[in-house]
């Protein structure tokens, strides 16, 4: 499928990102969307996984007042672009509806943003979301008026009697959980913004649920994957660092000089580390460990410089020598490093000489 | 509140493990309860949080055939204690059962297991319960017959209709989410998986339902903390893996030997350091690079020794000389490398020599 030809009738996609949580389940201080993941917010992450798709054409995020500063010092400094920061309201609701106001409704308007055809909703707080869900709920709410992704529930859900007993418990098979990103034709969603009440405005969370209350619109229901789920817990934060750091590995190859040794090591290390990783090998004939002091100095030094573009640099000593019946040993336990230095990507031990 | 005290009242407690499951959730070949979290199996960290508890009399891990002598050999080689493994059936409900069924009836009989007054069933896939919810379950159950942990829903839960789309949505804060640990009066329990259909036993889940559909028991519910959560997909893994890293980081202190400068420094390091982490310190007088090569090979053939005993030990060189301005920012350094060694236990950089 391909998303350019199916969207070009016409069909304009802006999303909108709420951001104005606090994180208080999350138990620190900064909120959650603004927590460092390999040293970069989270909510940075996210709006990458948006603005990567070309058909989306504006990204509005809603953040509270405190924070406008520091998103767009983020957006800045990560190059994001087609955002909007606007600033939201006291609940997530209000913080939804100040994000479509932002919108012109009049397509004489002055304002650069257009007002969609369709609106993506979707949280701050969800960075694995993939083009392909974002796809089909945006091509479900054009047919249906609204569209969201659902999970199966991981646990039963009760309900409670006055006195903190089980009631009863909901046939967990017919149940699923609501998830995000939800789309909507824009004048839907913003109709019923427009009738809804104070009260579903400071104490409700559900927008498909205000498109059936408001507008009589069923949303069409979208099994998404397990990748969409909510960062939540601090144990999510953890979570999401390991998934992070797993797609960053896959995207590191093993590059060598000319020189013939080089290049059989090379070979060896690829073997291992299949398609993996890149390192780069060059081969100094008389390096020994007695000069290991002047190496280790300019290794340091380099990698100090490099990681202000946050390149990780390690040096790696391998007593090489291709007749050494422990060679193979060597080459795995070299691969093991290697592996090792890039998935942790530790930048307390950048510039450090090991040897395998 | 003493533990001890508030159970001798003759109740005796039994805990019964579900573990029979195929992980189909995780994506992976091995069941989620038995992969290897920091190299120890998921289900030895839940074992060991129950048999830490010394009112929990015995506890009955229930799991697949194909796994019965996995889980003995678990429990061998961690030492666990007053563990029986059942059989499991083809479902949770049927794996529970089977569980319950272990015990005795009559108190003559020869079996070693004596039939408790509570049960307490818990999924192997919740490492970190705390003694303290436990007590909360039991007591509770002892009181009403039947009890179990809830928290609050992450998500709305939704409702589809027959075509997919959203039928209606469920108010969020009227529901809770059924979670683990959950406790009952045995005979409850007992008679609730006698009397309940096949039915019941091949598509329910939820031990609460049971005992409220046959033996009329309104259960209490007990807001749980979030550590009850239960692993289910691969980033589980990694989140737990990240959380027992993090109580391990605490359990970790700066030794020296007496000579003054070791005593210096390690006092410099506990600074930083504070009461994390356990160094073990000690100073060479001429110590230089040029015998680097010998001190390696012998820190690599002792780190190789020890990791049998799953010590981890790492070189690491320090230039110290208590007149030099720039001793703060190697401290600084020595300490975020011993930091970052300690926090990520990474056993392919075992036995290297790094340089603060």
């Amino acid at each position: 499928m391909e998303p350019g030809n199916v969207l070009s009738g016409g069909a304009s996609v802006a999303a909108v990102l709420p951001a104005g949580g606090s994180g208080e389940r999350l138990g620190g201080a900064t909120p959650k969307q603004f927590c460092a993941l390999l040293g970069r917010p989270l909510i940075s992450y996210t709006v990458r996984a948006l603005e990567r798709i070309n058909w989306i054409s504006d990204i509005v995020v809603v953040v509270s007042l405190e924070n406008i500063e520091t998103m767009k010092s983020i957006i800045e400094k990560y190059g994001h672009k087609r955002i909007t920061v606007v600033e939201g309201g006291m609940t997530r609701h209000r913080s939804i509806f100040n994000g479509l106001k932002i919108f012109p409704e009049s397509k004489l308007s002055s304002c650069p943003l257009q007002k969609p055809e369709v609106v993506i909703i979707h949280d701050a707080v969800r960075p694995f979301v993939e083009e392909d869900i974002l796809l089909k709920v945006v091509l479900a709410a054009k047919e249906h008026g609204a569209a969201g992704a659902i999970r199966p529930l991981v646990s039963t859900v009760v309900a409670s009697s006055a006195d903190g007993s089980l009631d009863h418990s909901l046939e967990r098979s017919r149940y699923r959980a609501s998830e995000m990103p939800q789309a909507f034709l824009f004048d839907i969603i913003y109709q019923a913004y427009h009738q809804c009440t104070d009260y579903d405005l400071d104490y409700g969370t559900e927008c498909l649920h205000l498109a059936l209350k408001y507008c009589k619109t069923n949303a069409k229901l979208i099994e998404g994957s397990p990748d969409l789920w909510k960062v939540t817990y601090k144990r999510d934060l953890y979570a999401a660092e390991s998934v992070i750091k797993d797609s960053l590995s896959q995207q590191v190859c093993v590059t060598t000089d000319m020189k013939e040794d080089a290049v059989q090591l090379g070979f060896l290390l690829q073997e291992i580390l299949k398609n993996e990783v890149k390192v780069h090998l060059n081969v100094s004939e008389n390096m020994s460990f007695s000069n290991g002091m002047e190496e280790l100095a300019w290794i340091k030094e380099f990698a100090r410089e490099v990681k202000k573009k946050n390149i990780l640099v390690y040096g790696l000593l391998i007593h090489y020598n291709k007749d050494d019946p422990k060679l193979q040993e060597t080459i795995n336990s070299a691969a093991a490093i290697i592996s090792a230095l890039i998935k942790d990507r530790n930048p307390e031990l950048i510039g450090q000489l090991l040897v395998a």
